[in-house]
């Protein structure tokens, strides 16, 4: 029995791929990463999956005629990847509807705040902005309504008084790089039992 | 100089004036606590105060006409307490917005979740609700928004998948323990400077 195929989404930088990549690579991370999928020609995340030998799939808005193309497009992708998880780390577009419900409870984000609080983007500035001392960033299965989705995990920080939003997101960052490929692994060990909007984390199987 | 003189509003059971008093008996928390206010005459705090040593005023809404009545009744017996710092731990009713601006930037508020994520009541049911993997509280100034003023301290706890809304409620209550008398003392030390929404922690008066 081969381990669970797993596609990653990404639009930017792509440090969060990186993380889980560094993690399949150090088997702690029981996946077969199986596509980058972007929206984002020139996101640094394809040059990140062609060093770790990850096919690339770029579907590109300006490729397409509309929003709804676009969405299609997308879907068919993660369709053709084989993929029976796909993670959202860093993917700057919100699945249509349609997309989400023909995967749903297989597609994963990562946030950088503890939700509910400062879902959306810039969510580093909006924690600056609110003067919190504590922030984060929480995993969570994606529904249709954006950052919303039932939690797997989250982490804390501390909010330092002289933060500005790229200290504070670079110390959200390196939890991120933590908690996102310990989710992966919990879902790929059929680990993660939804009971309403409570994720219960299960037992490792024995024997 | 005397210490700067505090007064404690309080509903119920007053584990968080407890807290507060034992602070103030240790000598790390450096205020003189003039007052206990509550609105309940059977809160279990009046008993807590008494073995304390603190005074005790009852404002009970039942021994007046209407709210606002209630309301001015509860600014008189915070101005006849003399206390410059006005602390609410498990004060379950809003102060009117003149009360607010009466004592504007002497009040402050102990809340068990890390807002701005669960404000209002039932904040540890509402947490265990959202299937949030880490809660927390809360010490910020008050202001005319309900748990909305600036934020002084925060502390975060787990959620763990067999918490109900009391076992979540009491590992929260043991960091409000922590975190409200280290609030009390940065403000008695005139160490907290408010930036906008930001809170900022002035390092210790050296001499």
């Amino acid at each position: 029995m081969g381990m669970m195929r797993c596609a990653v989404l990404a639009s930017g930088r792509g440090s969060d791929f990186q993380a889980v990549c560094d993690a399949v690579a150090l088997g702690t991370c029981p996946v077969d990463l199986v596509r980058l999928i972007t929206d984002n020609p020139s996101a640094q995340a394809i040059e990140r999956a062609e060093r770790a030998g990850v096919l690339v799939t770029v579907v590109d808005p300006a490729s397409y005629p509309d929003r709804a193309a676009h969405d299609a497009a997308l879907t068919m992708a993660m369709v053709d990847s084989g993929a029976e998880l796909f993670v959202l780390a860093g993917y700057m577009r919100l699945l249509s509807p349609e997309t989400v419900r023909t995967f749903a409870g297989r597609v994963i984000n990562i946030h950088p705040a503890l939700l509910p609080a400062f879902p959306g983007l810039r969510a580093p500035a909006q924690a600056i902005e609110h003067g919190v001392r504590v922030s984060g960033c929480t995993v969570h299965f994606v529904n249709e309504e954006m950052d919303n989705g039932p939690i797997i995990l989250q982490s804390c920080v501390p909010v330092l008084d002289d933060d500005d939003p790229g200290t504070l997101a670079a110390r959200i960052l390196d939890e991120e790089h933590r908690i996102l490929p310990e989710a992966i692994r919990l879902f790929a060990e059929g680990r993660l039992a939804c009971d309403g909007r409570r994720v219960r984390i299960l037992p490792p199987a024995t024997g």
